[in-house]
């Protein structure tokens, strides 16, 4: 452990790998109101966020974290950013966007949201109810499509087929890596304390065994790293 | 504050009004899935149903409490059952109720919840998405028409004609009591440290101001006892 933390963390004799440049991070579910009560909201506890956002700023990075609601305490960081709704944590990325050399999207961003946020708070007189949900902005494609945009790395939470639906969105997205882990079933995943990943890249993969977020988020930072490196080298 | 906490709790000289007595409580809110990782939630804390918890069971009664998602820690209690959905609610607290002399139902229950939950995560391919609801078990109903009820007391949150929607609410569940709050407002209500009531009773009416929930809490127990003891004398 002590061996481990060494590695990890910057020192005198090695600089900090990302000493200079600029992270934005998301994390934790978002919210979407019903009504001033009511709201669709997700699993996502903001753990591996809270933990790869530390992490990233212990290797020399100046972090910005917007962060969905969640009951953890953030670690120190450079900036924080409360939001609710998937809007509001695109408005919150896009105003910061520019510049950064690092973006990652930990956040379990809402695909949906009612296309009618009632005023008031909902009557139960029906027995049956229907809401219409619309598409939320894209975040993490947006920033992919954006000018000069920074290293950009997203999660995919899949339920099933995992490597097959992480591949497609790494494509689609135009991403430069991917971090893909099974949720809903047994073990890690949401709102557990532990995870497994496999992370993919164009022309390259990693599999991360289960283990707890945090040496998880550590284990993933040194990836990112490398990769991000390698960026700039190409 | 020393007078206070002499007059509110048990002493030597003074037995606890509650001793021997059972009290069921729900608390927090639930959350009905939409499928393994989204559900329908609300904004409900847990803080006014637990710190009731506490104060009732300062007065001597055996508490178990029922509670849904909150990440608060559950004070000292008799029992405590976690939850999840309303039907998960209603199923506790139906195995649990007979042969309870008090109920109070603070839990922020789903009055719907999803028709048919997906097994596996909603894909976003579609622009819109409609989701159909139907209604959940009306917890306080069921206890309020359960043979040797308890002395069954609701929780009224509304975001207008406070008064009106929770003497309507009275009537029609046939409470004993009702404890109606504001929610969605700038003051008070969900997922704030402060609270107002106003509580009603067939025949009788009492407002609290505006304070912190855990003293609310004591002053609403006071207010429990006091109607649960007339009724016993009735």
């Amino acid at each position: 452990q002590i061996v481990a933390a060494l590695m990890a963390g910057p020192s005198p004799d090695r600089p900090a790998p990302l000493q200079g440049r600029c992270a934005l991070i998301t994390a934790g579910p978002t919210r979407e109101p019903l009504d001033p009560v009511r709201f669709i909201g997700n699993r996502s506890s903001g753990r591996m966020g809270y933990a790869l956002a530390a992490a990233l700023a212990a290797r020399g990075a100046e972090v910005t974290l917007v962060s969905g609601p969640s009951a953890l305490a953030p670690p120190a960081l450079a900036g924080l950013v409360r939001v609710e709704t998937a809007s509001q944590m695109a408005a919150a990325v896009m105003e910061r966007v520019a510049g950064c050399d690092l973006f990652v999207a930990t956040a379990a961003v809402a695909d949906y949201r009612p296309a009618a946020p009632a005023s008031d708070k909902i009557k139960k007189d029906a027995a049956e109810l229907t809401i219409r949900l619309v598409r939320n902005p894209d975040i993490l494609a947006q920033v992919a499509a954006s000018p000069a945009r920074p290293f950009t790395v997203g999660f995919a939470a899949e339920t099933e087929r995992l490597e097959e639906h992480a591949a497609a969105k790494l494509r689609a997205k135009g991403l430069d890596m991917i971090a893909a882990n099974r949720v809903g079933g047994e073990a890690g995943g949401f709102d557990a304390d532990d995870n497994a990943l496999v992370v993919l890249w164009p022309g390259g993969r990693r599999a991360f065994a289960l283990m707890p977020k945090t040496r998880l988020a550590e284990q993933l930072a040194d990836l990112i790293v490398e990769r991000y490196l390698a960026s700039l080298a190409g």
